[in-house]
């Protein structure tokens, strides 16, 4: 079923198909046609069909794409099926405690093990659940839990250590919520959430319309 | 310059270019090539020409792009000048914070002027010295402040609400941090941050590789 050579930009807009279902699932919609997603998320409806024309033809002629069976086969592809994904933390700041306490990774069987810091006033503490551990214990716990994927939260001025210790590990991706571009390896696979970087988009929608 | 009917995707690309600029600035490179940027962001090549093709013709021949002059030309483009743009976050829980205490946005002249909430034990309260006001004074800072656009960080449940609040504003975009995909009218252009769509798209790659 899934063909090789998907292009990035397919891949990335997978979950965000698996959303905008949710969303109308969650009105009762039993079908969604490619102008509803338009109309939600700012797809083209060319490139919609053409994204899920990669992995077999899904839709109803005249009655467009039935909106349970979809998720299903999305689901899936992405890989959210009977598995727990695990992953660790590093950094419990803001943002870390924030996605420690985000009830929706229990949709996705995301199971955060721990988060990492150096401070000794959040060291033992736990944050929905989540408990803070000493960065010192980070490639022991990767290693032990064999955590596929890891989040960076932590500040700038500490990223270059931790990508040291990284380095000494068998990850195999990173989520990054630093502002900072950062390479690992080549078999890492890095993930940006750059938030500066979707204000600056927003700036740029602003000062052309 | 500017030519119109960019595509969305290049547009979006435009600002993860400037990040990849400032990383190499900081290396002290004077030029970069297109495969400077495939190395660190994942972009193809051909992708990065095509995208910088739309603003004209920027690339020196044998010796690549060069870095301070790209970095001009791409921050006129997207609207980072001397001019300030001012933003109100909605919600003041962990992610609220975190953004209200986010250093790396001096750099872009955001000017975050207030939080706002519903959170007696919030309201009156500065992060990183951003003051946190009642939810009740929002549609009217938004029209005193002339704000353009908003940050929405708020729980689900009180979503409706507020989207009903922002309609009567004359806000022309939003910048969506909540799991879910929201519209508030055909005016306002709406960004998602979806952390869970980050996620998932770690999964697929981790499951598919």
């Amino acid at each position: 079923m899934f063909r090789k050579n998907v292009p990035e930009t397919t891949i990335k807009r997978l979950p965000v198909y698996l959303g905008v279902l949710e969303h109308f699932e969650k009105q009762g919609r039993e079908f969604v046609n490619s102008q509803d997603f338009e109309d939600l998320v700012d797809i083209k409806q060319a490139i919609l069909r053409k994204d899920l024309s990669f992995f077999g033809e899904l839709g109803i002629r005249g009655k467009g794409y039935e909106v349970k069976s979809l998720t299903f086969q999305i689901k899936k592809l992405i890989g959210i099926d009977s598995r727990t994904w695990k992953t660790v933390i590093i950094g419990a700041g803001n943002i870390a405690q924030a996605l420690m306490k985000y009830k929706s990774f229990e949709d996705i069987n995301l199971d955060i093990t721990a988060a990492f810091d150096s401070d000794p006033a959040k060291i033992g503490k736990r944050f929905g659940n989540v408990p803070v551990l000493d960065i010192g214990s980070l490639e022991q716990v990767i290693n032990e839990e064999g955590i596929k994927f890891v989040i960076l939260t932590s500040p700038g001025e500490v990223v270059g250590e931790i990508l040291e210790v990284l380095k000494q590990t068998k990850i195999k991706g990173l989520i990054n919520f630093t502002p900072e571009y950062l390479r690992v390896s080549k078999k890492v696979k890095v993930i940006n959430v750059n938030i500066t970087a979707k204000i600056l988009t927003m700036f740029f929608y602003l000062k052309n319309q």
